[in-house]
């Protein structure tokens, strides 16, 4: 923890946070046993049920409790036409120079001055040139030009080349949105921050169709639902604040576009935008494959290209926005150091541990019982390793919002167990028979 | 729908199936304004959902039900090393041959003569040339060999490389899983059955480590489990059978394999092979890397390289599997054709269609009243647009096992409404207050 010039107040930082997340199983480098491949990284056991929660909490606001929107999970590998049509083949590049004196590559705008960050030589960079973020394949057996795709850089696209099919099959009406969560390729020249930036990314984007007249307020709109959205899973909203793009920073699709940023680690930085695209893709694509691509309105009689208001996030900085906002270090009544992840509920890994009070032969069963209650309606863990305080300190260290202890009154006198919650440390007795009840009410949002 | 000659009972046809999945939103082909990428397929809003399903209910029997397995998610970019070691670049290749007079391309074990199936000429291959199955992307500025990675070919190779973190981080005692559910690509030849047999494939794959003198037995065991799994959620018995690898035919990390063959639309195929990899991986992973991976046994104070087996399938081939398995063309009362879905409730894209009797300002507030309550719970659709027969039979035709039907006596009377049930098309009058819970009593196995 250090003091943030920035808030003026204690900031978790990024070698804390990476640390615990190796060794609880949250993330790990990409290969690790072969050196690590740059910009990829591993979701470990813990991991992959925290991105799992906060893609089921986005997909249940974003689709399952809405009218207007659906969702869809297009393939990656699209046809090459898609990226030309819709300019990223042109235009979605970063300027980057060499430094002559050691060969080392830079992208131009994240330099400081003329000194190389490597060698240290001044003014020995080359003119800038543009390179193209989008990876590149060869599917066939044939390695030529024609054969030539491209890892998507973004899922967008795949939810505009289906417009028409959407449209068709599931007979919607103006406004309505298409959401996707996917992976993503960014050939970045310089990945770093942990999974904050990144080469192999997981999206979710939504394109939210409307009329091009009421596109402004749905473009502030959107930015408020998104914002009520952090507020529903708890992250505090003195991190987050929302910059609005100057002109000069819009991408090549964007009329308009607002950031979501976030105190991280190592200072505020992108987590959400929330772009107005306009009606650039629908119209390129259709200019571009010869298809009329648009929405037939039933009232006015006519064809209307709609406008697109995206919020678009990573699943990745997404996760670390809620790491990050959760980490505490508390001092116990003991005096003691108390590492603990205050994840609402709908995002911790781990919903219930279940704890015997030592390990014991006429423990066990019961604890083993409980366990079996539980687990049938979340995840859960069970462990009787080490003295029971270190237990609650293992959970509350990965987030677990409830342990449930087995002791000897359970299986002597009152077939009752002991629920304690993470961020109190208040300890409840109910009975067995209520348990699931007891637990479902301490959960919320949680399904 | 055909007679099967082998099964000697009507069948879907894949052209029926294909139709229905366009037309409804299950699947659509990739970048189809573009006329198409072959192999490649989008999932469409119902599509969508259906898959998050099967994967849920993979991951639930796999890892939240159990104490033995724990689940990760990693990069589809490794470390080429990965590759060579895992045997992948030396021995995942097809046989491929061409014609000289029309220079098509074929895997040389698909073609059944010495013609050529696309212009019809004899004897004119080529002697068969190896091709590598993976695709190869360039990492970095600098597009050179150093730089050249691949497109993992099975999401395998990301456990084994995370043994060691898996096991450090979530102490882990043999026998113990690792599962994981991710994209993988193959460079398939010739991608054709719709979407069994693409480049780009979802996988569902779990590692299981064991002593190497337990391994048979759990070989057996897996084959059991997922055939339970597979009867679960209600796949006829009838249409899938056991077929053990002969020894030529098996994989080249392959001990034995037996795999679930399925009944599809163009005949019985490959739904998910059970593999012993034995310690093949991990030694060839210790060796290539220099790393120590092993599993420490405290009781026998020794070092043990563990056995492994792996059930796996892809995602795209089980949703084909249950979508061919559920397909019923019925006449109902009326004399009328009936196409229904009989999927199991865990699998079917929407639980709970809501349906006014008819678009009427009495019934609206009240059907949305009652869309509201349902939506909080389960993926639901609303549905007002033509009579309630043509609805019952759109929702039929998607297998939504549920509609409940909001009528004047609803809104006059009894605040009431009526459960109507896909498979018996039984009603049954249910009051508002008891709504939630009388669906969740008809969605078994629904969470």
């Amino acid at each position: 923890m250090t003091l943030d010039p920035d808030a003026q107040k204690p900031r978790l930082d990024m070698e804390t946070l990476v640390s615990l997340c190796k060794r609880r199983g949250f993330i790990f480098q990409s290969s690790e046993i072969y050196g690590g491949l740059q910009g990829a990284w591993d979701y470990g056991p813990l991991g992959v049920e925290m991105t799992a929660n906060i893609k089921r909490a986005w997909w249940r606001a974003m689709v399952q409790e809405r009218d207007d929107i659906v969702g869809i999970d297009a393939s990656i590998l699209m046809h090459p036409q898609v990226w030309k049509a819709s300019g990223h083949v042109d235009t979605f590049v970063d300027p980057m120079v060499d430094c002559r004196n050691c060969q080392s590559r830079f992208r131009e705008d994240e330099l400081q001055s003329d000194v190389c960050p490597t060698c240290g030589q001044r003014g020995q960079f080359t003119e800038p040139r543009m390179f193209n973020l989008m990876l590149r394949t060869f599917l066939g057996p044939v390695q030529d030009d024609a054969a030539t795709v491209y890892l998507r850089p973004e899922t967008a696209q795949g939810i505009f080349v289906n417009f028409e099919n959407v449209l068709n099959s599931m007979r919607r009406k103006l406004p309505f949105g298409i959401a996707q969560i996917g992976k993503s390729f960014r050939n970045e020249i310089t990945p770093r921050n942990f999974i904050f930036r990144v080469r192999e990314l997981e999206q979710m984007e939504m394109e939210y169709f409307c009329y091009p007249e009421t596109s402004l307020a749905l473009h502030e709109q959107w930015i408020e639902e998104r914002r009520n959205w952090y507020a529903r899973f708890g992250l505090k909203m003195e991190n987050l604040r929302v910059r609005a793009h100057a002109k000069e920073e819009l991408s090549h699709y964007s009329q308009a576009t607002s950031d979501f940023e976030y105190l991280f680690p190592m200072g505020w930085g992108e987590l959400e935008g929330v772009a107005h695209r306009g009606a650039y893709d629908l119209t390129q694509h259709a200019s571009s494959s010869g298809k009329q691509i648009s929405y037939f309105d039933e009232e006015r009689k006519e064809h209307i290209v709609p406008h697109v208001i995206e919020p678009a996030l990573g699943v990745g900085r997404c996760m670390l926005a809620f790491m990050t906002d959760a980490y505490d270090e508390e001092i116990d009544e003991k005096g003691e150091k108390r590492v603990v992840l205050h994840l609402h509920p709908a995002l911790a890994p781990i919903k219930v541990a279940v704890l015997p009070l030592s390990r014991n032969e006429k423990l066990t069963p019961k604890a083993r019982e409980v366990h079996a209650l539980v687990r049938k309606h979340w995840m859960t863990q069970y462990d009787d390793a080490q003295s029971i305080g270190r237990r609650y300190r293992r959970q509350d260290e990965i987030g677990t919002p409830l342990c449930v202890t087995v002791d000897f009154q359970t299986v002597e006198e009152d077939n009752a167990v002991t629920i304690r919650e993470r961020d109190s440390m208040a300890q409840v007795r109910v009975p067995v028979a209520g348990l699931v009840d007891a637990l479902r009410d301490r959960l919320p949002d949680v399904v």
